[in-house]
């Protein structure tokens, strides 16, 4: 089992260095959040996860929860935690102060919940389901709702789920079945089985609040006619409401976070946000929720590294194709070898990026909820929404392909479940699907965003990009790299306008495109976010710095994410722009013989 | 779980029609195997796999292994399946009839092989290893040895391990610590401990024979200092040997072969072959039991694709971008959707191509080992030592690419262990590990292989190639693909001199290009498969058939892999090409801070 250690140094270098995090805190209005108080949350936030949540990783793997009667018992250790998270005020970090929280940004929140997803992220999928019945209780609530729930979902002491959905469709929730029967009482009798619930029934809180999808009494088909309804699982009178747990789910991984079947049986629920309106009030933060999502591919990349790194500097075998690196011992450390340094540099380009590309969302985010400039709330929603699915889809693909590039390193080591690897490896698998696929991301992103804007929402992305690029030009150090990046800026829109094209022709070629596209950009997105670490590397270097091993890392680590990954958009392009022809041409029945 | 079945007719079209298996026979002096007879051992084959093996596949992974105090249980059925096994006689299948076999050509075992491998590998490890421990008693054993060990391993009551990894090394052999004194009667005293022992102990045998590598008194150091020794878990006299199982393992997959820890305590052993050549004998047969790993990821695609086509044909999700395909449903099959398709048909690209490339080893398996022809023996086993890699590394590697299709296909439900999917995932992923790592063959590729023969062992294969591109050059159908297969065919000739060149400057640019280069081989070498089987469905199609739809398929699929798999190679030639650098820039401190 790797060790845990919350890359604190590197957090604050992406905060406060690279992204600047004063100056942003100061544009919101959020000017009690200085990087000294940053600093001080980091520290304890990173001392709890190392300290309680990361020895329950394995735990939590190891034992699963535990399906009795409608009751969940969660791994041993769990329940502990989530007292001691309540108890340190955690829950309650970046809420508003009116309904108990401490008033602070919704990106502190995101930094500290790096750390947790890190050292263990089945336990973080409690909160985290929280965070988001929160945002929604926030956003579309009535004062009455906020009063009830959202006050008790912020201490912690309740917590939430997220009920879309059923046993017939998740991507599609337009066929979605579930009833919500007028009571008479300006409340409804929720009917109906829903799955995959992530910490739908569990023993940590004293009661769940479900949020879920339902359809009123002659409500339109499709979209267009679901509602969304708080079902807990205590009315706030005390009483037990018919919504029960069915069973838990065997899975490949997350195995300390409980995936539900939940039944409800004429549930008691309450109409939040309009009617036939539930959709788009889900979406409104879905957004924010597939960030969280993003950040498990982050998170994963990140502990496999930190796994890997060890064990190559531990085991030894065979010699340095360039002589003994280690001559007084049987052989060299495996880290000599350069196929070994391939693998955890793609590892640390994967987790150091992304973790850029994660607080520069996380930002967005503070701006869209935040700013008093609406141009500018505006133009960070559009940003964020152009991000969104690259992040979650990019950053979860790759998130998984570091996670086995952990276990590689190990070898047949990596294989065996005591040294921690593989579990990364089962754990991740999940965020490549929940919180829609890759492949729905990805037509999000060609589809709904890049082209139904007219490439606008591309243009918003490429255009900082290429004002970076400019402005460092002449830049001697890293001209290659800027170079680099510039010219696949301008390919980028080059190759949109032609999938647009094709697309005009046949609608297929947006399916067809999809993901080579989403992966084609991602890549291109995180070499942006790796010059800017570059670029601020080399601006430390420059003034002088007593860290000169640490700024020296990152611009050797851009350029191998340059020289050795970034190329990788050569076959996507060719891939995308083949056409989907030949994907359609086989019958639905010759598939097999 | 997916419902197996095995597919015999893919397999006919390869063996008898890709292959024409009539030739490869009379040329090998095995006339005896006509087609009639290879499709007649191959439906009973496919029965007992579908109806015995593949049931019991999940039950493996459930139940996994128990140990008790140095004896092992498999899973339920797994010992009445390996008694029918037996009963039937399919251990005896392609080995000596001096010895009790029926005398067949190891390539019809290796056809059977690819069901048992499709239905349930973790039961197959169990036959598989001991077919890799005849092979090396029947071409190293004494006569004494073979009498008393070979008769029973192909009568299948006993069966075999290879023990060679040590807590400490795997890879790097040469410091293995394994000691072995002589006894003085002409045994020897095996002390030491092996790891990673695949069926090292089991319920479903009598006797198990180990084959153990271990150091002499005053061997050389290194692997010039290593001796192979059986070590037979009962003595021929019915004495229980001091070789006992202190451990399994609990891992990621293949749950249902137990992986032991064994500790060999003074054991009798008996040396076969000369003394300090182990690794040599070993290395004899270790290009046929890479073979076998390479077949694992080829089941995986095929098992994995399978389960997903049945699913991608009934889940109903959205509409198709060009308009509804089954409107009377509440939405379309899945498989309507380009992306899906996309996953789809790389699955079945490289099961379909994977198998062709496995056969056509298998054949010159059959060559090296039954023809007469010394030349065609030895060009057979040059070719095979340049593919032997590439299959190994390649096929596992997009077999568990398309394992993890498999599970995306499903969404969320692929996460979810009854449908089985992520089961494959989990049991391929060991492929990429054992019998020497990606990075350990790539190293053998292009080391040991293509530059130590300046390029003669590419070359080997690339005439092929050549040849088979200029014959059908004109070819109005397979033109498009062959001018793509013949420009790469002639760029992986000047990428391998131009990292020859580099290697010359600096020895650690082998290490640093090697995976790309193996990758890099692997598409090509699977897109001339493609091509063979496209040109022989093409020539079925002219001559008239009754299978068209079957031909058209294959046809479809071949240009699905070279749009949208093959470009691929343009990638890895520019990321190998872009130099070691980058990757050793870092020091090995300064990799975390």
């Amino acid at each position: 089992m790797p060790t845990y250690k919350a890359p604190l140094r590197d957090l604050q270098f992406v905060l406060h260095e690279v992204l600047d995090s004063e100056s942003h805190y100061q544009s919101i209005g959020a000017e009690e959040a200085t990087p000294d108080m940053i600093d001080a949350i980091l520290s304890e936030a990173g001392k709890f996860c190392e300290d309680v949540l990361a020895p329950l990783n394995r735990v939590g793997d190891e034992e699963g929860c535990t399906y009795n009667d409608g009751e969940v018992t969660t791994p041993t250790g769990f329940k502990e935690a989530y007292a001691q998270w309540v108890e340190n005020g955690w829950p309650s970090l970046s809420h508003k102060e009116e309904f108990g929280g401490q008033g602070l940004p919704e990106s502190i929140g995101a930094a500290v919940n790096e750390f947790v997803s890190e050292a263990n992220w089945s336990w973080g999928m409690y909160p985290g389901l929280s965070h988001g019945a929160m945002n929604t209780i926030e956003l579309h609530g009535t004062d009455e709702q906020k009063e009830t729930y959202l006050t008790k979902l912020v201490s912690g002491e309740w917590t939430g789920t997220m009920c879309l959905t059923e046993p017939h469709c998740g991507s599609d929730l337009g066929i979605l079945k579930s009833k919500a029967e007028p009571n008479g009482d300006g409340s409804y009798a929720i009917t109906g089985t829903k799955i995959f619930i992530s910490s739908g029934e569990h023993d940590m809180a004293e009661n769940i609040v479900h949020i879920v999808l339902a359809r009123l009494p002659g409500a339109p088909e499709g979209t267009k006619g679901i509602s969304l309804f708080i079902v807990p699982k205590f009315l706030p009178d005390g009483t037990r409401n018919d919504v029960k747990c069915g069973s838990i789910e065997h899975k490949m991984g997350i195995h300390g976070n409980a995936t539900c079947v939940m039944n409800f049986d004429a549930a008691k629920g309450f109409l939040i946000g309009p009617e036939h309106q539930g959709l788009k009030c889900m979406f409104t933060f879905m957004n924010f929720a597939r960030l969280g999502t993003a950040m498990q591919g982050v998170a994963s990349a990140e502990l496999s590294f930190q796994g890997a790194l060890e064990y190559a500097k531990d085991r030894l075998a065979m010699r340095s194709l360039t002589g003994p690196k280690a001559p007084e011992k049987a052989a060299d450390p495996i880290i000599v070898h350069p196929d070994v340094r391939r693998m955890l540099l793609t590892q640390k380009a994967f987790a150091e990026g992304g973790r850029v590309m994660m607080h520069a969302a996380s930002q967005l985010v503070d701006v869209v909820k935040y700013s008093k400039d609406e141009a500018k709330a505006k133009e960070a929603d559009e940003l964020l929404s152009f991000l969104t699915p690259i992040a979650k889809a990019f950053l979860t693909e790759v998130g998984t392909e570091a996670a086995n590039h952990g276990v590689q390193v190990y070898g047949g080591h990596g294989f065996i479940a005591e040294w921690g690897m593989e579990q990364i490896v089962r754990d991740n698998r999940i965020a490549q699907l929940y919180e829609g696929t890759t492949g729905i991301q990805a037509l999000d992103l060609l589809g709904r965003k890049v082209l139904m804007s007219q490439g606008e929402s591309l243009k918003g992305f490429t255009k900082i990009v290429h004002k970076f690029c400019k402005a460092n030009a002449e830049n001697e150090t890293l001209k290659p790299l800027v170079e680099k990046l510039a010219a696949l800026n301008k390919e980028w829109g080059e190759i949109t306008m032609q999938v647009g094209m094709k697309a005009m022709q046949n609608r297929e070629e947006v399916g067809g495109a999809a993901v080579d596209y989403l992966m084609y950009s991602g890549y291109i997105t995180l070499a942006y976010y790796w010059l800017l670490m570059a670029k601020t590397a080399q601006d430390k270097l420059d003034a002088g710095t007593d860290e000169p091993a640490f700024y020296q890392a990152k611009l050797k680590t851009a350029t191998f994410y340059f020289d050795r990954i970034l190329p990788r958009t050569e076959s996507h392009k060719t891939m995308m722009l083949s056409g989907v022809d030949s994907m359609m041409a086989l019958d639905e029945e010759h598939f097999a013989f």
